[in-house]
């Protein structure tokens, strides 16, 4: 009985196991390293890459991570989620309630581009023919009628103004010989196989994270997190934003435009 | 040892108490009624009375908390709730999460209405002088710049159609002694304070709600989930239909509608 | 200039186009029929099926849903879904995002398993050979590693108490024509095949929910939502009732089962 | 009638109206900067800063807010916006909803108390004699039964490890005029009220962020969200930690800890 009552404990006691935080009544350490000496010292990026990654990491990789997220952190009042935001402001909802509504819709669609692209970028990397594979996904997509993410925006069709400042972060941390450039290529890669005999789709920000990303060797989906990290910033500004500008019970839209009805006509329930 | 690792698996195991429900590899039990016996003869809100209320409703009772559950399922594409659940549908989100996202807006404006009034009615219908009390709860509200919750609708001004059929199904069922009707009155003393040297308010659909809630004695907390169970429902549905419309990554408004931007001009970081 | 401010205005009308609820100052009808008719006339499933499928529903098929509804409200603080809630109640969460919490537990593996079954019944249904359909997609599930969602319980292994009755109620009403069985048979064909040379390996709940809104005919999407509709009740009661028990921000065991930390020993930041 | 449409379009542009970004086809301004010369150059919390406070920000300033997000990034399992990310892995939830779950538990008590005491600071601060305004808000806040928030904590008795340098850090920011240090001196006198003639109860890391932030001159509702967007990082690393671990559906305590069920016996529907 007292030894079942032990196994029963220690089974309890392993249930929850994480080797990224050790916490105790005189210390809370990171991945062995105590906090108070992180404090002051990594970036917010830099803290996420050590818990991730193991090992303190070199600010210059951080720094990569920091500027996509800042790239990613809002697109105004028009993206889905910067708008559920501001309604939810306009609710009577706590900030922290505010946020975890707005960034429930970074999902596959709007939040999850990065993820996808980095399983596919991983895959590209790992052939020993990128330009075959690149040609291969983009066949394989197009087969399915679908379309490769990361390429394209539908507000910023001709330039994105993000793209060209992050590429060239991207291409002086490969000089630097921060990160390898493997992923970036495959990237280039797909890139030059959807222009292929068309007209070119440039990379978008979610490209941008995904080759950083890769190229740290992250998983697919901390790409979607990293994301909504980035975005959840954006939306608390906006809520904030709209608290003090003190609308009550905001809609989508202003009250001038009302739905469209276009269904049965009135009938009594028989 | 062994003595204090029992101690901690007791402590463990009574971590989580419950009197709702019973449930092992054999039973799964409900205030001690078996759920085979349950399904089939309890309707949705009358499992919810039986949870709460540690017995068996009276149907007519469950019945008055269906009434008022349809009147609150959906007020249409403006409502905040069903536009949050209608831009996530088009944003790759999972049923689970559009519905979380979605009630995650039915905050204290939204949604905590009903739990509003029913703190207030319970006061006013313990109090000896019920009228007096009612005059002091609106004196006390206007002292603070506010309005007495529950009453007045911003799109129906003079008539809410869930208003007259809602209030004869709560006064049949005073008739029939379901309920004791002392919360209704207590209602109805508020609207007569509102209305004394104005014109009248009348009650709304969160009023009719704490109204049933309270002279079935539940806590406010509940005036609010009971709320967010029924919108669930609307939000469920108009999910549901955006997905069959097909529409990708849709903001609150129409492209041709852009937000105004009225913030400080071009700069450049210096 | 004119004609376009016009153009854009239609435009923005038609943003959000609904045929499910029609509402104006003066009324609010679903499908045609005014909110006041339905009140007090439809059961809270029976409004929903109205909602979905235009048409006001036959009560005995209204019931279905309700019993299985019943069935999926709430299994005990084990429950992802339902410890989420209860920890919630515990740090200051209002009921809306308390619901919104645990729900967003409701994922694939969670609240996702009707859903899944829904869209392989509708497939062996469509079938002109049930039986081969069902080995079929039995086939493919194994050679990918998985299994067939919908059968067993890890708790309730050998009977699970909610499945005769369910399953009563579901063949009564293949007999009284209120559904067709097409559904049900391909369930059934399905746990042929899955017991075929092994030990029987019974429906589940999530398995009863998946015939009968197949039965039904609705979309898989609603499989999920339906879930989530009912264990959102079950998450409201738990954490009303943990929040009636007093406790302040609960982790998710006893403070004497402290987690294992596996990871790395102490280190200082060079 | 040309008139009304535009007037109604008019309207409607105005309904989203931000000063924060200005985004169009070819420019994201954020405050008037351009993105492309922000990314590389500002932190993430200066970013925030700079949406927040309309100007860039000092980047010492910054670098104070980044030092207390790593100190409430994460503290272990035990945690329920922690607990709740790693349930949610294992119950197949994608990671923006997992996040959102998570936080979502991030309320008045679990993530609202750097909110609630940046309200009490700016309120000392304001006074003309702050050791008298701290003595009156202790004094108020005991006399309804409650206590400060922000210091104190449970697991952390005698010396939370991250307090020492952070406040270290706080000193040396007022020091070099980054920070005035008013809202340093109101959690001072706040302390020492709290201390006299009982124990030293010290400050807490939501403490130290209420005072770096007030320092900062932001809205209290933003120090929930500060809190908000650190953790829900540490929620990403747990839940990734949890899906490479692979469990499926984990509840709250291992299955060999049951919970309690203290309600009424069997019995049957009568």
């Amino acid at each position: 009985m007292a030894q079942d009552a032990e196994a029963a404990l220690a089974e309890a006691r392993r249930w929850w196991t994480t080797a990224v935080i050790d916490t105790a009544p005189d210390h809370i350490r990171f991945r062995g390293y105590p906090i108070e000496q992180l404090m002051g010292r990594l970036s917010f990026p830099g803290m996420i890459l050590l818990m991730v990654k193991a090992e303190l990491p070199d600010p210059r990789a951080a720094a990569l991570v920091e500027a996509v997220m800042l790239g990613m952190i809002d697109h105004g009042p028009h993206a889905p989620s910067i708008a559920t935001a501001r309604m939810a402001a306009t609710c009577g909802v706590p900030m922290n309630a505010i946020i975890a509504s707005a960034i429930g819709l970074a999902g596959d669609i709007h939040g999850g581009v990065g993820q996808e692209l980095m399983a596919i970028l991983y895959r590209i990397a790992a052939s020993p023919d990128i330009a075959a594979e690149a040609a291969r996904v983009l066949a394989e997509t197009r087969a399915q009628g679908g379309f490769v993410p990361g390429f394209g925006h539908r507000w910023h069709k001709d330039l994105d103004p993000r793209i060209p400042s992050l590429m060239a972060l991207i291409e002086a941390a490969v000089e630097d010989g921060v990160i390898a450039g493997k992923h970036l290529a495959a990237a280039r890669a797909l890139e030059q196989a959807i222009a292929a005999g068309r007209r070119k789709i440039p990379m978008n920000v979610d490209g941008a994270e995904a080759v950083i990303l890769c190229e740290l060797g992250l998983d697919p989906e901390l790409g979607r997190g990293i994301f909504v990290l980035a975005r959840a910033a954006g939306c608390m500004v906006h809520a904030w934003e709209e608290m003090r500008q003190g609308g009550r019970l905001k809609g989508p839209m202003a009250k001038s435009i009302l739905p469209t009805y276009d269904g049965v006509g009135p009938r009594d329930v028989p």
